[in-house]
């Protein structure tokens, strides 16, 4: 899936460098705009190091010509509830998807993605949205719905680059050998400080479960190995301060 | 679940007042400022109509008076791999969740959680990142992983604020207290069974990550308090099985 992100006559150059900025950490490239305001320096600065985003932007005078190509047009409008009487408008706008639910679409299709943002003051108008195959529009609280810009392009750049990439950091999880092994030393310990006999399984499960949510790490399910296998040597031996690494 | 934003040494007024702006577009109103640059017209401009939000801001000093009250404290940290080579500092900064992760991981709890965000030149340093029970990291393009502050606060907001539409059962989350006091009771755990001295406060940093990520609740936090109490008597009483309920 390629995304081609259309700004739909932006007001402000900050915002436009600002969704450039934007783009690029999401590892989008492909900038379209509709009819524009200038964009001197402070539009580059906003741009920071995806200046290249920002010259490389092909412009149009009209959206239909901003649209050749893309297999698929999705519009972004937010909450304008008063709108909603009008039967027409109303289509328009609805149903939409979230940007979740939007991403949960395009995965695993290829083609060209145009997606759409308005003018910072009123947004895409009704000719446009009639050129929208489909809708999507972030959640927002009823008491302030009125997004900026780029903070609108930033939550949908992150929600479709979900698509390409996995987690943050891969980290090696403890192996299930590990976890069994955790579970086995502590329950020698709790016999070994005389716990109490009748709280011994609740509390073996307890401490499952706490480590189970805690997603732990190969690395830290050995220094936890580690430390248990200390206090229990310390435990046996009774005051020798011999270090338990050789036992 | 109640949000607490803290920037952390924020530089410029404009993402101080965009960040505030996102708060409010998302539901979120407590926003905490420690040390921060001076905020003047501009930076009320970006907050638009979230000037309430700006105009209640607490600001602290230092960082430690800010998180007063947090059950869980979240801290926000950007692709540095440079930096992992460096033992402690890798250990600071993984593992980490994606901002989906630790919503999910919110998901049903009541507390108030402290997010984080740093400086927009190098965001949080060692000391602050320790003083994190958790770490969340947005996924990012390698070719320009940096974001602008008010695009990671906005990305985080949108997927916190799914939490509230979801149901739960709800379960109290540890006090700050309980978990500063099994800080504490593991420090001296360490110290009674000769834990290396150079591994401490790695060690510590490992415990306080891996319960923080599990998201302990009051009840579990004083059942562990209750088995490190059992194995110090253990430790100080050698081999006297005297119930530790008297002590």
């Amino acid at each position: 899936m390629k995304l081609r992100v259309v700004l739909v006559e932006p007001l402000y150059e900050g915002n436009v460098g600002s969704v450039a900025r934007a783009m690029k950490n999401f590892g989008f490239h492909e900038l379209v705009l509709v009819n524009p305001c200038k964009i001197e320096d402070f539009g580059s600065a906003m741009a920071s190091h995806a200046r290249d985003v920002l010259q490389m932007a092909r412009t149009f005078a009209g959206l239909p010509e901003a649209l050749v190509g893309a297999n698929l047009v999705v519009g972004t409008t937010g909450k304008r509830l008063d709108e909603a009487q009008h039967h027409l408008r109303l289509h328009l706008r609805v149903p939409c998807f979230t940007p979740a639910e939007l991403a949960g679409k395009l995965q695993g299709k290829e083609g060209t993605v145009a997606l759409l943002l308005g003018r910072e003051d009123c947004g895409l108008n009704s000719e446009e949205l009639a050129l929208c195959d489909m809708l999507v529009s972030i959640p927002t609280s009823s008491e302030y719905p009125v997004m900026n810009l780029s903070h609108s392009a930033a939550v949908l750049f992150y929600e479709l680059s979900q698509n390409d990439n996995g987690k943050c950091c891969q980290v090696e999880m403890a192996r299930g050998e590990s976890l069994a092994l955790l579970q086995e030393r502590i329950r020698s310990l709790l016999a070994e400080v005389s716990y109490p006999v009748h709280k011994v399984e609740f509390t073996l499960l307890m401490l499952r479960r706490i480590l189970g949510r805690a997603e732990l790490t190969e690395r830290e399910a050995r220094t936890l190995l580690g430390l248990i296998k200390r206090i229990r040597w310390r435990i046996a031996g009774c005051g020798k301060p011999e270090s338990p690494e050789q036992s």
